[in-house]
This record gives C-alpha cells, sequence and structure tokens, in this order.
C-alpha cells in the first residue's frame, strides 16, 4: 500500500480567551478550522486537552485523513523558551514553566513546534498576507495585549534567549500607566485593547458624558470591538480620546520601530485595528511618520495585516512546515 | 620586483567637533593616529580634505608606506546613503547630500567604505573590545547625542534603506523636551551629554546652590567631562539630578532594546560612560533591569565599552578590511 502523502499542517492560535486551530495546506489555504474557549483558569492540562480537541475538530472540517497531518504549530503567548517548547509564564494565562510542545506532542502524536504570537503573527502576514514581498518587516498586534514579531532579511528574529520581539513592552513613557507585565509605561499600557477599555471606564467614572454603555446587557462586561468603533464614528466623548491615544501611543511606538529596524513594511493586526480599520491604522501612520527620521519613512509601508483572525494560524502553519526560522 | 602586500588599513571616526585616523592591522592594533578638529561650519570640501591630511598624518606616525594600506573605513554621523557613501544630512555637520565616499576616494586614492558612527562603534567593540564572543549586540554611545548599532547572530543590523539602529531616537517620553532631531521626547533628548548640559544650566538658572561652574575660564562654554565627574562625585545639586536623569533615561531605553532584540550583550560607549565609569554604568544595568522582561534580563551583559575613543576607528578598520556586513 502506498504511503499517504502529509500533505496538511495544523496551525493553532493560542490566545488567552480562545484556541484556533486550522488544517493548512502549503499555499497558506485554510481547510478546516476548530474553535474554543481556552479556559486557562482550569489549569493548563485542560487547555491543553482542549487545543488537542481543536486539532481534530479542525481536521474532520477539512475532511482529510489524520495521517495526512505532518506536523502541528503553535503560536503562544511568551515568554516561551522555544527550544523545549514551555511557556515559561505569561500574564494571561498564568501558568508557570507549561510544557506545551511534549503534552500537546503526547496527545496529538505529531510534531509539534512554536513561538510566540507575535512572530507567528508577523509570519503569517509575511508568507500570505500584507506583508507578502517585503523581507524586513515589523508587525505589532494589538488584542487585549500587544504582540510584536520582527522579520530581518526574511528570517523571524529570535534573539539570545529566543524571546526578542516584545514591541509590545518598549517603554513609551515611564511616567505612565502600570502595564500587565508589571513595569510602567509600556506600549502596550497606553495602547492595547485593555488600555482602551481602562481609558474609556476611567472617563465614565469621572462624569463624561457617554453612550458607550447604552443597551449592554452587563454594562460591566468588556465593551465589543462594533460597540467601540459605533461609538468612535458617532464621536462618543469618552470613547474618542482612549482610541485616540492608543493610536497616538502606536504611532510613537511605530516611530521608534522605523529608527530602530528601518524596516520596508510595518503591518498592524489584532483585534483593535481590525475592529477600527483604516481611520485607526491612518493616524497611527501619521504620527509614526511625523516622528522619525525622514529615510526611515521614505519608502516603508504601514499598514493593515490582511489575514485578520488568521495571521497567527497561518504563521504557525510555516513554523509546522519547518520555515519559522 | 615584488608588490607591496597590503595589510594595514585606515579607520576614520568622523565626529561633529574631530576627526581620528589611526591605521590599523588585521589584529586590531593600532599602528599611528592622526587627529584634527572637524571644522564642519567651513563647509564639506574643507572637513575632507582634513580628513585626508589625518590618514597621512596616521600613516606617517605608523611609519609604514602608503602603498601598504589596504583600504579606509570611515564611521560617519548619518543618516546616509550606504551604497553611494553619501551623507544625507546630519544636525551636527549641517550637510546636505555630501558625497564622502566620493570625495575622500578622490583625495586619498584607495577604497572607501563608510557606516553609521554608532554602527561601526558596536562593530568595533564586537570585533577588538568588551563585545568580542557575544553574537547578538546592542551598541549605545552616549555623548552629543547617542549613536546605536545593533549586531545580530555577527552582522550588522542595516535595514531596508540601510539606516537601522538609530536606538538614539527612540521615544522615551513624547512629553519629554525637544531632540535636535527635530522630534520630542527621543532618548537622545533625555541622556544625551548635550542633555545632560542643558538640565545642569536650567538648575543653575533656577537657583540651585552648585559649585560646578567655579573656577571656568568661560562659564558659558561647555563643561568639560571631568569637572562633570568630580561634580557628580561631589554631590553637586545641580549635577547630580542631571546625570541620574541621564542614567534613568538610557535604562528605559536598554530595557526597551533587551525586549525588542534580547541581546546577549548591551555595551554602553561614548564620552559620557568614560567620563562616569561603573557608577554610571550601574545605575543604567538596574533601571534595565526593572523594567524589561527577565528572560530579556536574564542572561545579558550590560557593561561599558572597553576600547573607549578607539571603538568607532577600530570598527571602520572592519568595514575597511570588508568585514562590515
Amino acid at each position: 500500500m502506498k504511503k499517504l502523502k502529509k500533505q496538511y499542517v495544523v496551525g493553532i492560535d493560542l490566545g488567552g480567551t480562545k484556541i484556533y486551530a486550522a488544517v493548512i495546506d502549503d499555499k497558506g489555504n485554510i481547510l478546516g478550522a476548530g474553535r474554543k474557549k481556552t479556559k486557562a483558569e482550569q489549569g493548563f492540562a485542560t487547555t491543553v486537552q482542549r487545543m488537542a480537541a481543536c486539532v481534530h475538530e479542525a481536521v474532520d472540517a477539512a475532511g482529510v485523513p489524520y495521517d495526512a497531518i505532518q506536523a502541528v504549530g503553535v503560536g503562544s503567548p511568551g515568554p516561551l523558551d522555544l527550544k523545549k517548547g514551555i511557556i515559561i509564564n505569561t500574564p494571561n494565562l498564568k501558568w508557570k514553566d507549561a510544557p506545551l510542545k511534549k503534552e500537546l506532542k503526547k496527545l496529538l502524536q505529531k510534531p509539534v513546534m512554536v513561538d510566540n504570537d507575535g512572530n507567528v503573527g508577523v509570519l503569517g502576514e509575511y508568507a500570505f498576507g500584507a506583508a507578502q514581498g517585503a523581507h524586513d518587516v515589523v508587525g505589532l498586534f494589538v488584542g487585549t495585549g500587544i504582540g510584536g514579531g520582527v522579520i530581518i532579511k526574511g528570517h523571524l528574529l529570535h534573539g539570545f534567549n529566543e524571546n526578542a520581539g516584545e514591541i509590545g513592552h518598549i517603554i513609551v513613557n515611564p511616567d505612565g500607566p502600570l502595564c500587565g507585565c508589571g513595569n510602567r509605561g509600556c506600549l502596550e499600557a497606553f495602547a492595547s485593547r485593555t488600555a482602551i477599555e481602562r481609558d474609556i471606564r476611567q472617563a465614565l467614572e469621572q462624569g463624561v458624558p457617554s453612550k458607550v454603555l447604552e443597551g449592554m446587557d452587563n454594562p460591566k462586561a468588556i465593551i465589543r470591538s462594533k460597540r467601540l468603533l459605533e461609538a468612535y464614528q458617532a464621536g462618543d466623548p469618552a470613547v474618542v480620546p482612549a482610541i485616540e491615544r492608543s493610536a497616538q501611543y502606536l504611532g510613537y511606538g511605530v516611530a521608534s520601530m522605523l529608527n530602530i529596524f528601518n524596516p520596508q513594511m510595518v503591518v498592524l493586526g489584532g483585534g483593535v485595528v481590525e475592529a477600527l480599520g483604516e481611520v485607526y491604522v491612518q493616524k497611527v501612520r501619521d504620527v509614526a511618520v511625523a516622528n522619525c527620521f525622514p529615510i526611515a519613512s521614505r519608502d516603508v509601508r504601514i499598514v493593515a495585516a490582511s489575514l485578520k483572525d488568521d495571521s497567527a494560524v497561518l504563521g504557525a502553519a510555516m513554523l509546522a512546515w519547518g520555515k519559522g526560522k
């Protein structure tokens, strides 16, 4: 009997709230997907089992035999020990030294490759999305936190301990708010989804007139992206300054990246960018270009990620194909 | 007659105030040096002639035949067009599109290689100084301005337009002072020699009691490094906060570099670091380590440059040897 060709991989996006797995071919086509909540609070073992279940769900949805899966790539929150595939610790998941690679490999019986979520995000956009054709790319993913990844001459920047690219944690103002990482004034503490929410809540507490919570079942729940966008477009006085501060600080962060990396392209992705779209990206671009050396902004393109939710799974697929270096 | 072996190169450090050229062998030995003031205000042609004169002075001092010089490398303030060897513009020298490589080659009749002063500085430390043996290195040179250079896996980071590494111009606080580059809140505007001097002068204007200017022939002249150090050691109330602010912000900048590059080593050089020594470096180190991810500071060494004034000429020599990539 002829041996089955292992022509697919699975990419997994492990997030603080959800797991997303996709079966992907070598052209970057997604053939099937599986999604579950992360439930990190139930412990690492639970989440790994949920990840494995997502993989099987994705394989079933794709309608391909499990034997045709060559390997599994995972984009995970960091910091990570890449070689061992261990999540050292991460504020969002609250585990310590979680042996992700080993346990997932045991459950799936497939080779497992792991990298930082920001790294796989930029890798996905580089291979299949907005950054195709560029070889010096900085990626910033603005969601609950801010993930980053850097490609230099076509290779991911990993650094000495393989934890480079934490652009969300450059200090953009040491007098700024406390960050989830424990330090003060990180880019993430100014520009993330969490920072926007915090700033809106503070404005509401201070009595700024706003309709942003109107009609919410639970006014203490996280304000959804769609609602944020509508309030922003309506000129809501609590929402507009919060979003503009996010864009402005992200712009400062991008300016610094232009001066440091002098990239050909900056890709902006993640839930905030996706929800707010070009109006947000344009503001970031304006601030970035105004605050860096002209030579660094001369030929750079600062664009929205094009793969939306899929950049991480597609980048994770690249890991699984062995193209994550 | 046997052809003379071209066994030496000349490295040139082109600074805002002085030119320093040195004849260097392939072991990094300096055989002879030449120094002149830059006199940039007299125009580019004058400075290039002074550079050529420095080269001849260095060759004479080395006692080697001019024919034994293989090539000349130059560390220049940026931004630069590396391929054409043009200084695009620079606040310190005030020229525009100065064809450094072409004109110097014409005068010297030798191949000329040019790179950014921060890049050659870190290259010198990497090849012959404090960063020997490390392959992921971030260099910061704190003088009139702040130059930077980054080595990744043994190669200089150049970027798409070859102007990467401008670490002095990351934005560390957008509410901060105006920088020489025209933007606000750059690292250079907080931590450079110029920033320290500015902060001291402001304190004096505000009536802070200080002896720092006592005995100076011209109290409006730049305060010399030795005087700064003495005043710092004596606890001068105008000088101490200025120097500590410099070290603190440099620490924030280094923290950001640790999170972005996750290097094996950070080398701190330039006049300020040289003058103030370990007490300054220790402060920078403490702030940096306290403000980055533990994984990024775990194995990194943050050290003073060891070549002092010579890091740029030795790095420029590496360029001339064709090892500047």
